[in-house]
């Protein structure tokens, strides 16, 4: 339980609001002696920043990394690691008129009941986007542990409305296929495809709308045998972690709800030899089995909604007069998050692989240099 | 962590191998005071027996459940209830070619790295789906309290292979809806759609391959404002339940995958007021809006993929030789698992929401009866 | 949280009653490959079991182990263990009438308020020392795995109302200081002081009354470093466990109670060096300094209180009729615990610190044979 | 697990370093709507402040609370609250020569078998004193709720050395003990014993030695039946967190160590009928059977080391060199830590207490105001 703590061994714990004084993270259970490359680590939360491009909220935050906590002489300790980043450009008069009238498939009224009346609403508070920031900022420091080990964490947008990316991608080759995906200003790796996906945005974008897609992510290198059977699965820690980023609706592993229609013969992957090493020719398993992995690429999708904040006049209730009025969301909402929210599918998968990997000692407590 | 472990207040320890002496749970966190209906939870298991219909395996269990603990006066006591069944239809020797042959998207490989070869592999051992008769037994414990609390929890096959049922149903009278399923073999609920299911299931099976498919799940008066922000959300939770079971592939919420391709404007739920209280008029959300409840109710669709064991002759390794050979299954597994997994699924959510609600005081540690 | 669950990676999870059918744990998280010796297992029990001197109760129960789950081929397979030991010898008839006469320093009261009223009270149900059986058991298991690593328990019963053995002992030799402990029917290591112990026993027993005392802990060669700062310090995991031991009302680690009166030049362990490696030249600390183990054997002593069930006639309260009463109490309990809580003392430390190891990766999750 | 991490529904994370940046606290699950009296929690913190006293280290420190989150409109929102307190006055050149000499009795061997030489070793890092000023500010949250529903913590210094104070006192008038309490430099109840217990430290401080002692806590009004059998008792979950303060070396509930050596007869307290409520006419329990509260006052008494670091020669190892040396500790250590610690172990007990209280649903997640 708790809200805003995950992870057994590398155990991460979010605080701050989208308008409060900061979003941060401590990050515990870091091994000693890693570097703690910074640059590395503000260069993945550049990926999450608002205003990257026209398909972005115009909130304008520099986002610069400050450390409280767990770093010495630039290296990891084994103490807590607190690190967090200011909120400068807020204007929360804006989210006065909130208070009354019920977002539509916003957290509004779920939040009234749970909280009473006392959640900081200014820019939805605690349930903002915003507070993925810690989970970027904690993902990157597991990216930097996973590194060392050759495992690569690689996520891209697969689809935005039906416009959608079937091909299979394997990433070999990390930092050309990040190059890649970067050019595309909605990280998609077709660059085709990718105009396409921008002419959704840019529809939606000017109609007040809004529209959603899906996630693709591939992690390379996870030896085999690591997850668990039963609550400790692969999927169950990897769907616990991803459905705490706000907006996502779905998850599949491998073939995922494909595979519902498939028969046994046609899903099933077969075992072959190559290279001396046991591989499946084909992973429609995604890379799990029975929760644990195969050896083979670990492969997921998300579904993400559209953002829910649109310009389009709206039915809902006004609460605290009980009645049923319009309304007209004008605030500084992505129309499309998927752009943003790559790099924080990626950081959740490194977070729960790292700690899997830790707990099972295929990583040490003290790392060598 | 553990593997075998799940959740805060409401938690259950499974134990037991598909070929060993028994499947068991222990339920610990039951409020005192509850009337232990026997017959209630010895039904509920009935629902996932082997060999109730032309569809699951022909091995005969009698799945009678015996009470180690816990009971008292015909009472919970508050004290960990530990339930059991016997495994006595067993007949492992099946089981000793596949020792050396990696069955194709079976465990078999990451379990020998996870396990060392230690594992028990008769039945697939830890690995099989008679585990879930454990969750089975202490989701229908869960469902006699949610019952006293008016909240009711239901899931039907919603497709098999490509024949969908994509009628949305509620289920305001339970016991109805609950007579109505029991009347299709596969457990679909339009009947006719159900025919050609079970078509399906017999193609796949004459074959000698199998199906998958998806179940829908319905959970009704959960009250507004359960669950949590991040890593305690509703999703959250159940996602890691739900992918204990094993074979599932993929979990939606509302209108999950779909919402990926929707605009805004269409996939926003419009809050309304409807006999003095406040409702969403339509429900994309899955009752579920920033990881808590809307009031409205939840839904969600897993993807099952089709069972690995086939009688077809596929290609995998041989492990100890280190050679590509191949393997035929001749065991008895179902042609399709579904039938027998919809209680499994409705059993999951069951735990998780009870947990949610004793957690959050909306259920007391004593009974009043 | 969970009243019936403890420890992380090994992970145990009690249940059973003391006049219900069985008591039984599930031990998950053991690790694979280790030759499963129930004798040993079965032999530890003895030592917890009813009868064994004139010093406990005259119940009798075989105490003969069962295994439910988890052993194949005589070996641990990672697979959760379920063991239980059966109640036959039960006079529950006796307990009727403390329904309503609360026992004075029982549980009885806060129970009642706790569980509404539904706790089986028979032979105190859940509170009944019969549980620490599964402790036992669990405990038996970690010594298997922590022999093999040279890691030794041993505790003994320090004194018995005032008569106090204050000699440090070490266990190099475990076995033979285990057959020395075992000639002394309290349990003790000075055969004279233990018959003087065995006195005053004898004295409370002929007098219908009861003495409590100490029983010390030590564990040998557990390697520097193990433990954590703060809530994850070795005090910290070995307390919480102990004090989950009916009737323990203290703990104390190396000088203890005593350390509050020393000055620090007195109590602080100056660092030798001795055949080449770092050691204390004394032990003042108990092995553990900052949470962390130093490398120095670890010495705990707890404190046991006189067993409250006593047939001298007491003043109480009779709850139903909310009028003050008097109570004498006869059953079988034991006049003094001491002699039988001694292995339990020494399982919990096992379970505790086998935990540990397989956290930090120091022992491995298959075993080598 | 977790070494930062603690609590279940009320959980703290601790982050920060003796010469770092910044100690600070992760306070998730407070309930929502609690006014935030931050004026109580600085002088909380202002009881653990170094400076107060000849008696305490010279180091100086504002120690001024920052609120980073979880705060609005000065109410509490059910969000995470962070709270910092900045390092100023640090002189961390002073220890750059323990990096090779291991200060006798002070967890710098251990340290380095854990974090391989990479933890900060200014100040003691993360094994300072100075984390618990996180404690505090985490504990005076959870005394602002307590006080809402009248149940009150106070402790006192019992001993220093030999100076015992060996009477029972009573806080049925939080405010005037607490007065009282606060004209003693040591923080004892005794004045007269409180001038004898000065005169050990003055002597100790002279000599440039140190002492010990013992505090005592009484938690008054914690409603019967709070706790649980077995793992959850009362006194496990007090005593994990009173483990994680530096320096306890034992803890004992009621009577304690003294039980061990009464007779049940003795020790057993009677049940009575007071104004028409159930109690026990004397408490050697300390307020805790069978890990549940009795209603009775909760007793429990720690028992503290002489600080560590003094100034008289010790012998101890170059561990670079590997040669026994000899040190002296020229630090600003206080001669005795106990006047500052008290109001630690009240933060604990406090933390302890309000989450076993919210677990229960005794105390509601959103308070009325």
């Amino acid at each position: 339980m708790g809200d805003n703590t995950f992870g057994t061994k590398f155990k991460i714990t979010s605080f701050g609001e989208s308008h409060g004084k900061v979003v941060g993270v401590v990050i515990d259970g870091t091994p000693a002696g890693l570097e703690f490359d910074l640059n590395f680590i503000q260069n993945e939360l550049e990926k999450r920043k608002p205003g990257q491009s026209n398909f972005t909220t115009t909130r304008k935050e520099q986002d610069k990394i400050k450390i409280l906590s767990g770093i010495f002489n630039n290296n990891t300790t084994g103490a807590p690691i607190c690190l967090i980043i200011e909120n400068k450009d807020i204007n929360s008069s804006y989210y006065e008129k909130y208070k009354e009238l019920l977002r539509p498939s916003h957290v509004d009224y779920g939040a009234l009941q749970r909280f009473g009346g006392y959640a900081d609403y200014r820019g939805s508070g605690r349930f903002s986007g915003r507070i993925t920031a810690g989970f970027v900022m904690a993902g990157a420091v597991a990216k930097l542990i996973l590194n060392k080990y050759n495992i690569s964490i690689f996520a891209y947008t697969k689809s935005i409305r039906n416009i959608e990316d079937s091909k299979d991608y394997n990433i070999d080759d990390l930092e050309t296929i990040i190059q890649k995906r970067e050019k595309s200003p909605v990280r998609a790796l077709d660059l085709e495809l990718s105009e396409k996906m921008e002419k959704e945005i840019e529809i939606a974008k000017k109609a007040k709308d809004s529209v959603g897609g899906t996630i693709s992510c591939i992690i390379n290198n996870v030896p085999p045998g690591i997850g668990g059977p039963l609550f400790n699965s692969l999927e169950s820690n990897i769907s616990k972690g991803i459905f705490s980023i706000p907006a996502i609706k779905g998850i599949e592993f491998g073939a995922g709800f494909k595979a519902s229609t498939m028969m046994g013969s046609e899903h099933n992957d077969p075992w072959i030899i190559k290279n001396g090493k046991i591989k499946a020719s084909k992973n429609d398993s995604g890379g799990i089995i029975g929760g644990l992995s195969t050896g083979m690429p670990i492969l997921f999708t998300v579904a993400i909604k559209p953002t829910p904040s649109i310009g389009i006049i709206q039915k809902t209730v006004n609460i605290k007069r009980m009645i049923e009025e319009e309304i007209k969301i004008e605030g500084r909402s992505d129309p499309c998050i998927l752009p943003r929210a790559v790099v924080i599918v990626e950081s959740i998968a490194a977070i729960v692989i790292l700690d899997y990997l830790l707990i099972e000692g295929k990583i040490p407590s003290v790392l060598e240099n």
